[in-house]
């Protein structure tokens, strides 16, 4: 400071200080705005697969990578659509009043997990034995073993009401603790992905 | 401010805001630049489908997930290869000339989106026939409502142009209101997409 | 500048600098952290596909995709999994040990990128040869052309363990360069993806 300004120095001091203030907090407005913007367009740590398919063998895939992306630290969600939905049916449910397509339907499709076929070498479900054998004398998680695992580390779970709805499967023909929704539901969580899979 | 200094006040104002503004449009520049390489690693709010598939189940969830997309705001593109072409091939068109392979290929891969059938359950075509009609008693959009909601909400629909090479279809067989591209076109798309799937 | 005020000129200077940069350190630091914060949720220039299918179409798509991908810019990375291990099958390899069931799997799965089938109009193999004459007629890259461009252009191509334990294939049989790893190494590559597929 210079000494024939000492009693301007106090006043200059806080009129400085009061006009640094004032831009630098225009300043800060103006970046968060910036920083907010581009926060709209980023994405969150999430997951999420479209099983649209019932082959064990995709179906296996699903859920091993579903897993593995809970295991990531990603929020992982499945949409099971379509020919998928059998995967969540439970065993031995009793079905509401089907019509007769969607009676055909239901008998063509599988019952739930455990009746799932392979998309090659099925040979009239040999295929899905031979499979399930080997990975159990490698001891790799059989399919239920990965569903139950995907549920302890809480991967969302969706049932497409579309889907339900088209072949006649309500709700008390599925597994517990789903959640229920169509393409909307999905998209909700697909936009917010870091991978985004249709298996 | 001090009555002392009445003449100096509004020219030392101006002068400390504008040493103030000059100091701190460094800082700003500097911020500015870190924001725009941090956007440069963001997305839009777009999404993108490869439709490579033919079959009928495959395409109508295409169709619902791309409508759903472009619902969801969403600037949504669907590149059609491979199989999947065969899906915008207009209703009755006049093919052009086609050497025998060309031929062959023609005869095999369905005609447009009316005659696609179901990746299961196939019968010769009962499986598309049961599907349609659980749609329909469902009041579930068909396949062509879709396709026509989706041109309505702007959905952008690429036709591979390799695909179309390699097939030998012709522009003409086409509908109208495509884009044609090949695997550029799609990537051009897909890198700045918050969902991309492979149906 | 007022010729009433030249002495002040450097004081303010010095004295508005040591005010802006105590301000604005905190305003950097600040913006920095948040700017941080938006980075951990962005992506990068890199995509990863899932080869799931050994279908000669799909793989095709796969590595037509990936070549696109690379050429794009993009770190590209293709997880062989399941059927899809069979694209990476050493021609003529000698297999090691093998126990019934896995003997039974090589028989059924094909022996390299060469003898891969399609997915459709397959006719014991006569889909494939179709498919390969077309591209071949048309001077599209074939597959293994496809294989060793996507390998020039730095495509890392990943073995999937879990199914090379399943299904009992030896790294002996597998071509060379691969990265070799499991579902939590997809994942790492799949979470900084723009672009995630499953074929």
């Amino acid at each position: 400071m210079n000494a024939d300004t000492p009693a301007a120095a106090p006043e200059l001091r806080s009129l400085v200080a009061a006009e640094v203030e004032r831009q630098v907090k225009a300043l800060r407005e103006e970046m968060e705005t910036k920083i907010a913007e581009v926060r709209e367009r980023t994405v969150d740590d999430a997951a999420t697969i479209v099983v649209f398919s019932s082959d064990l063998d995709k179906v296996l895939a699903a859920f091993v990578i579903a897993t593995g992306a809970a295991a990531a630290g990603l929020q992982t969600s499945m949409f099971f659509t379509f020919w998928g939905l059998a995967v969540l049916k439970k065993k031995g449910a009793e079905a509401g009043p089907k019509n007769l397509m969607e009676k055909m339907f239901a008998t063509m499709t599988p019952s739930g997990s455990e009746t799932l076929d392979t998309s090659k070498m099925s040979f009239f479900g040999l295929g899905a034995v031979m499979l399930r054998k080997m990975m159990k004398d490698k001891q790799i998680a059989s399919l239920e073993e990965l569903i139950a695992m995907a549920r302890e580390m809480d991967v969302k779970m969706i049932a497409c009401t579309m889907s339900m709805d088209a072949m006649g499967v309500s709700q008390q023909e599925l597994v517990d603790g789903l959640t229920y929704g169509g393409v909307a539901t999905y998209m909700a969580d697909a936009v917010r992905s870091r991978v985004t899979l249709f298996i």
